[in-house]
């Protein structure tokens, strides 16, 4: 099961980060959804979503995103199990 | 549901961010709102508004800022679903 | 209602802060009061007011402090509400 | 016992970090993964495994991640024992 | 009520920094006291004091100090009221 | 009693970090062990060792690490006592 | 009441960090004692060590330390009274 997902997504103007986030957070398995603005410019607007619930389910949520005509750039970090991970920061980073 | 909007807005000097913060504040679905000064200059102050609730109306909050002359420059963060989800730091930041 | 109040005080060396923190703290709806020197030179001193409480009267606060001969330079952070929210960092910042 | 256990990992695109992430979370012992995507070129994506759990098995763990043509770089960090205990700074880092 | 002060003081070697600190924390309404070395030179110690309490008395602490030939040069921090407040950081910082 | 130990250890390439980990892991008194890459090359790798437990053995410990064929580098920080005291910083470190 | 102590110390090589810190663990009214190495040269170490406890006996606490050859260096915070408070950082730090 995926705890949380966070993705790198660009999506043109519209529609706004807040109705794409608020379709995402009514898909099964999702209990909430962070969306930042990272930067814009003329043509779109590049947007991270951090996803956390029970059941993520990957094919659903990037299905919304791409229904509104955004692309999936990365997926950059995935937590999944029975409880979230965090990252574990070493000398290494 | 909406539980945390995160807006960046350029406002008059009048009235004061401080009625603008209460104003909000006593919208439905509104538990608390957060006003920082960034910055100011002759003509407006950009100031930045953290709002928590269990069910946050955009249409009515911002209706309430540009009743004041002031403008919506970016909707930065938001928070939708059952609960906050809070971003999550990546090396791709 | 007004929890938290951060004000910027350009206040002449007498009275002091400490009695001027007093003075707000004994105002009603206020639970404590922080005050910080940040920078102080010939005739006066720079002072960051943090007052928290249930109901903070804004006009009895600075009219305290307007009665010591200080002024309230600038309105740097303010939070309404049911409860206090804090300032959300975003990469906008 | 191997309570937790961070990894540098060189993975060709396919297949993708989330279902390498997803099998490894599968395995016995395993309580959660957490899988950041550190660079990427051409060929190869360099992420990092974060995986946590009551009893780890790494050569299960690390069957895995091989079995879909990946290499285990480096075990950068790994917590052993009743419970993780975390690296602790000093000033000779 | 005063419930922490956060005092720079200039003192002289003797006493010690330790038993200055001992004999402000035995004074009424002082539920503790801290004592950081800052700098030190020929003749002088710069000790920086933060020290909490119910009913701290400014008159009597500052009377322990200066009795012993150091001198409160300046009150950095106080908070007052009926519970400790934290100073907010603010971008105005 | 020992209740933390963190250790400077230069290994050679085998047995491996993960196994010198586990292996003090299971010494009378050891609570759990981190052990983090600090730096590798041709010859050696530096591993840092956080050693927590009730009644850690220094010798036991250093006998696992050293029948190894590595060496222990240096004692970079220990906590003894009833319970772990981490270090306090101040403006002199 | 002493409840906490930071020392600066000059260590000859033996007797070893670990020693010192199990001898003043053991003294009357000290919990925990943390000891780091800060730097070390041909003759000495510096050894920096944070001591806790519900009543520390500083001259207990200083004999321990002379006694193994070595000197305290200085004396950089100390926490007295019924509880530790912390230093409280401010602007004019």
């Amino acid at each position: 099961m995926i705890r949380q997902l966070v993705l790198d997504v660009l999506k043109p103007h519209e529609p706004t980060m807040l109705s794409v986030a608020q379709e995402i957070a009514e898909t099964d398995g999702v209990d909430g959804v962070n969306a930042i603005l990272i930067e814009m410019d003329e043509e779109v607007r590049n947007i991270k979503f951090t996803i956390e619930g029970e059941d993520i389910d990957y094919d659903t949520v990037t299905g919304v995103i791409e229904d509104t005509g955004a692309t999936v750039h990365s997926v950059d970090q995935v937590a999944c199990g029975d409880r979230i991970v965090d990252e574990m920061p070493t000398p290494q980073d």
